[in-house]
């Protein structure tokens, strides 16, 4: 086993900020070694990393990640393969996807066609959530098992009729079982019912474009949902972490919850942080490649978000990368917006953008860590090991480079999908290296990594619940 | 110099649970080392602390003490040099003391008086805030000074008109010039010139006994005082830190401001989470030992301050340590409550407190480590070298027993005072070893340390602001 | 016609409280003549009234009441005969009822059918909402309709699944058919998916008796369905009226809506006021007497119910009326409570209930006629017919004594039904003589009046709209 | 005594829009009765005002002005004679003047002083508040004999260091003895020690202009007061109402307080609806026109202030009355811009003004009624007499022609006082006949009142007290 000095660096974590050199072994951090202490304990090591004027930080954790996922007889376009190495190049070291139940099916089939989409293709560690799609007395036990096996978050959804969604009964149910076995519910939160109701109303009246999208879901239907999963946690006496909030009233929802002292948890996106309906609204059907759900809000809701994400209302920042090309994908929904495959690319921008947050003051370099990479971890499970660099964690290490700029562009990204929702974004900052557990996966602007190097990653529960 | 190893336990920071070994040398923390990781590479030490089944924790920061504070003729009983060695007894490497401004006088006098009491005596580190008592033209330029000498916090009083008392306008000059000099301003929010009013009432009627004092004393006169500070802060552009909050609805307020993302944060201590006006209340003048202000409330309010530290409304417990002895001192207000010297002991005492909490099941055990040690520090600008155990922080570390069962009484304990407010109460959990950078100041429940090694902190400005 | 002269009394409307005589012809109020002014001009009448020492108010309108409904299998044990002769006894002079759809059928199949229980047997007059237990594109066209026609609003369940219960697509479309023409959408708010999963597993564990009926139906899934009624009606741009409200957090809701402006109102009912869960409680099955949806709730809420009254956060009492005899209706549901029929006798007892509430402080002598007659009038577009004694306004009116005292009993009560829900109660104040449009129903502790007197009232919309 | 009949007209009170014919005799309303019954019992009197296709409404109440007050060196320019007369031009029957006590004096010397200045020169009817300008244990008794004496509400000031402001300890004496006797306290809430330490900095910056006047007194200072207030009347147990509230967070704090159910109440005035700071920053010192404290706000509060309205968070539009010219007057500010006599004139434009409302769609008829006859009436113990048009109120009624238009000017109006607040803005509404205690006062747009004909009124306490 190689053995790995990263030397000169500022080591950031959500906690610290360190002038500290880092020694690996064994695919781990084995020790920090404080610098100009008038003490100088530096081991040798096999490889030695200077980070010299660089910050050293934990691998980023993406949340939240659908490869291949099928939608709407389509699948997003990234593999496991194709997007855990676009996630590595954006310096995520760890995704965690969701499995899906299908309707009729057992959580054990749809868990075993993720593993075995996943199995041996991935460049960094994954691991899995679980999409409930059928709640019954046989899934509801099966929760557990899953529990056990380190599947420890499972994925509702009050949107989507038809497809995904579960009524409140099934949500409460849901959520009861997961307050004794430990799990973690996961909300898209959207009221679908009522949004159907206003879909169907546009593409009546003639409203088609991309853009009715975004007027459709409201965002007083979110914050709806949002409040009724609250409530539901409450009765059931579960923990609840709202995936994708992209709206203000659905923030002012979270922030009420959290003020009582609720577990209650909110995660957001780069694309409503950085992007709006403006984007939506762009002619010629390029508004497509803004179609996701939770929809993009008009401009001022980023204040909202950024707010949260500074008064811990929102804890996590995850991509929901689920991307699908602007040709032959997403332009099955030319004349019909809801035919449009929902999802954007991302995995690989997320660390870069939430640097160009610190950049330009919207967080602290602390909390971009804390955001993106240690708070994740705890959320599902994956902390110590993963989210940090301190003694006994996983060395899935990256050495940023805080002032090298870049252009964020489909023809230089990696992810496998024919457009970037943030093409032509400049960003101060860049990813230098990588490692895995002690790999170097990216070196020298070189991908150096392999499919089937990252591992599954089995999870515990929340850390966050008291 | 000698170098120590503490090896074998659980280090417990505000961020990480990590089994790792800690090397001090030079007074600070040179590295730290995984264990069982497959790699040793613990190295010898002239001195190692076999720390086994125990934590491995920052030592405290006490953020409000008051050693040797004048009040209504008497002085409060602890000197720095019995104060700082109880603190260290309690696991608190690092107090920060209030220096007084005099009327009529300007701040350097006030902090050379301070600095002379404290020099040469004192068992741990310190620090000092200035408490303004006289804000004008002249004062206000002191305190660009002082900001750049490292006394970095500005205390202001709504309460005790004729003493300490500022009025609004006062205050947000000083505000409006710590928001230019990056001063953080701390409040004594209680609205002293009505209260004023209720303690004269309340005495013509024959009110004296001491629970009157906690009756005066409202909670809605504290929770006006809190928003009035608030909204002042918020004029004038700075951020506030508000002590010793009592009452559910300051921290409602306190609730509000942060849900607008302001700068704005709290302090409560010990004696608010574990006592009540039910101790106020105790007969034959026994309540006296519980005169504090902003008083005890009643018990309900606990749940509340619990609550608040948990969604970090609250994100500071100290002590406001200001002991007077029963016999001899707290007796001036035999027959008026209002002339009972105010302030309660409690150095000795928070940090087991608080073990108890996470024992209790009220937080848990890196928030106790946060609330105690890593937010102070960050708060009143000692980290990285206070508050964390980080390769070069400074080797402030106690060694935990969160196991052995002890007793609060007067009689054990190290604070020159002749009563206990917690007399009686069982804790689980003990300090064992002390380090004050790197040098021992408790070995096996003795005193080891000594008057004088104790040094001066300047300190930066607040690191909580964006 | 005979003309009749009510005189010496004080006259309370919800607006003023005056000592005048009131004139009446043809059924309606022609004058109004000051007393003590100076200037005799009080005519003559075929029929003089002496209220001296008496108040002279509104008849009350009862705006919720299911005279013979079916339910479970059997029929609220009331006909619009028994009912209708009740309310005439408790002061009551209008009360609007629900006509109901059947599922499958049209409005107007349901509304005829009312209108054939009603016609010609009513002692009082009578108004119909319509319940829509099937929102589909023909029942949407026939809301138009039956607004024109009179019946202006339109109750909807967010409770009762299979039966009465509308998803959120069905109730934002009945929303904005009403946001158009005018109608006022009613709602049972209580998440009715998530109880009847409650309910399930209750009486799976045994918890058959009544008293689990209350702690099935929480308050937190009646204050989530409150919640998301609001949001609903904002997208659909529809005021919004939530019947029975019963839950601290559901009043907190209503408060929320209304201080954004929102057209929001809420009913409460006088079970709510006056009982609890501890009558759900009582033993021997008795605790079935008080089983209604929304629920009694813990006696606690009774303060905010009160407090809403006060601060219009609920704007109308109305009873709710539906009852089932103890003996042979309510005994359906031992060893099943979910089989109890829902519902409470009390269309009798509304006024005097609530003028208890004025002798005990709760309100005042003009809230009391505002909440039970004046709102209700207006909210349902019975004013200026009904509700008020002004000049043009119907001769509903009822001379109260404020001080005989009553007791509330089933012995002597009008209700067709075998218990009363208040028996034993002691009331401060008593109705003594009721006119109907002119034509006396009460007078002097007798029935006087008919079936048939009381005829249909076409209504027109809400009249609290801006 | 001449009787005089009212036919044909609309009568609107704060409660109802009745088509009756009102009969008045010995200067109260002695009849009313209902126009197309069948019963035409409308009686012959000795005079007859055609009111057909105009409004019949009670004459407005002004609960707030300020004539030939003393400020700043120079006296407010109306004198209880040009002032009165003016109110009557503009449909208001009732001014509640503010007398004053002087630093020093009795309570009594104030009110004898207010006495006569408007004894026998007033052309309508008069009140008094009180201003209490010290607070001491002489003026606190004197209190209790006001009250007795008709003179029910006593206005404190927070701001104004100085001059009329009071510390929160003679605040909260006055609350507790207000709380005791029935008295109302009104306050002006600004925060004017922060805000002449504002001022102060202002001026010292060369910000000398008009516009900075409203830059200063900041909207959170309103607030902060506002606040203030509302927990020292908690405190105190006594009910407050809140005077010329302007800024949308001070709307905030009124509808917090009255959420609690607390006795809390707020008043605007027509300038905060209808102007902005736009107005204070007109050049050429035009802006001093404007200058009033509490100061007009940026144009998005007047939407807060108009939903306050309809919320009954604010409950009262008052004018605040206190007329300077720009000329002789205003212009003792120039240069600087806190030497500008704070007031506006406005007691003739209200009614108007609130009737445009009407027609803009903010407030319905009767909330017309209600905010600015009723509400005034009953809050300052006025009613039954004054502020509506029921058998035994005083004839203070006028005819409202709703449709004539009108533009306010200077050139036009009666106030005296060189300038107009609402130059060349149009208004649909005009008032048409004025009676006063049953006398003519403004009739075919001729005053045909006189000086002397307005009464002192004593009053009773407030009516809206549980």
């Amino acid at each position: 086993m190689t053995s790995t000095l990263i030397r000169g660096g500022l080591v950031v974590t959500a906690a610290e900020e360190t002038h500290a050199d880092v020694l690996v072994d064994h695919g781990r951090v084995v020790a920090l070694f404080a610098r100009d202490t008038g003490t100088d304990l530096t081991p040798s090591a096999d490889r030695v990393i200077d980070a010299t004027g660089k910050y050293v930080i934990p691998g980023g954790v993406d949340a939240h990640t659908h490869m291949e996922m099928p939608f709407g007889g389509t699948y997003a376009s990234d593999t496991f393969e194709t997007g855990t190495r676009a996630a590595a190049w954006g310096g995520t070291t760890t995704i965690v996807d969701f499995a899906i139940q299908g309707v009729g099916k057992s959580l054990r089939e749809g868990l075993d066609a993720w593993h075995a989409k996943a199995d041996g293709r991935c460049a960094v560690d994954y691991g899995f959530h679980m999409i409930l799609a059928d709640v019954n007395d046989r899934t509801l036990k099966e929760m557990d098992t899953l529990v056990e096996e380190g599947v420890t978050s499972f994925k509702l959804f009050m949107a989507y009729p038809g497809v995904f969604y579960s009524d409140d009964g099934k949500i409460l149910r849901a959520m009861q079982r997961a307050a004794v076995n430990g799990g973690l519910i996961m909300m898209h939160a959207e009221n679908g019912i009522a949004i159907d109701v206003l879909v169907e109303q546009a593409l009546a009246a003639g409203k088609t474009d991309p853009r009715y999208h975004g007027e459709v879901r409201k965002a007083l239907l979110e914050a709806e949902a949002t409040h009724r999963a609250i409530q539901l946690s409450r009765v059931a006496g579960s923990p609840l972490y709202v995936v994708h909030v992209s709206a203000t009233e659905a923030v002012e929802e979270l922030a009420r919850a959290r003020d009582l002292g609720l577990n209650v948890f909110g995660e957001t996106c780069p694309q409503y942080l950085f992007l709006s309906t403006d984007n939506l609204a762009e002619p010629d059907f390029e508004g497509a490649k803004y179609v996701c759900s939770t929809p993009l809000r008009p401009v001022e809701h980023q204040a909202a978000l950024w707010r949260g994400l500074r008064t811990n209302d929102l804890s996590v920042v995850s991509t929901d990368h689920c991307p699908f090309c602007f040709t032959g994908q997403k332009d099955l929904g030319r004349g019909d917006f809801s035919r449009i495959p929902n999802g954007l690319p991302g995995v690989e921008n997320r660390m870069d953008l939430l640097h160009q947050a610190v950049v330009d003051g919207h967080i602290t370099r602390r909390r971009w860590i804390e955001l993106a990479c240690a708070t994740p971890a705890r959320m599902f499970g994956l902390h110590p090991r993963k989210g940090t660099i301190a003694p006994g964690a996983d060395a899935d290490i990256v050495v940023y480079d805080p002032r090298t700029e870049q252009v964020i562009s489909a023809e230089t990204h990696h992810m496998n999908v024919d457009y970037s929702a943030y093409e032509g974004r400049r960003i101060t900052g860049r990813v230098e290296t990588v490692l895995s557990r002690g790999e170097l996966v990216i070196e020298g602007r070189e991908f150096v990594g392999r499919a089937g190097h990252g591992q599954y990653q089995p999870r515990g529960t929340c850390q966050y619940l008291l």
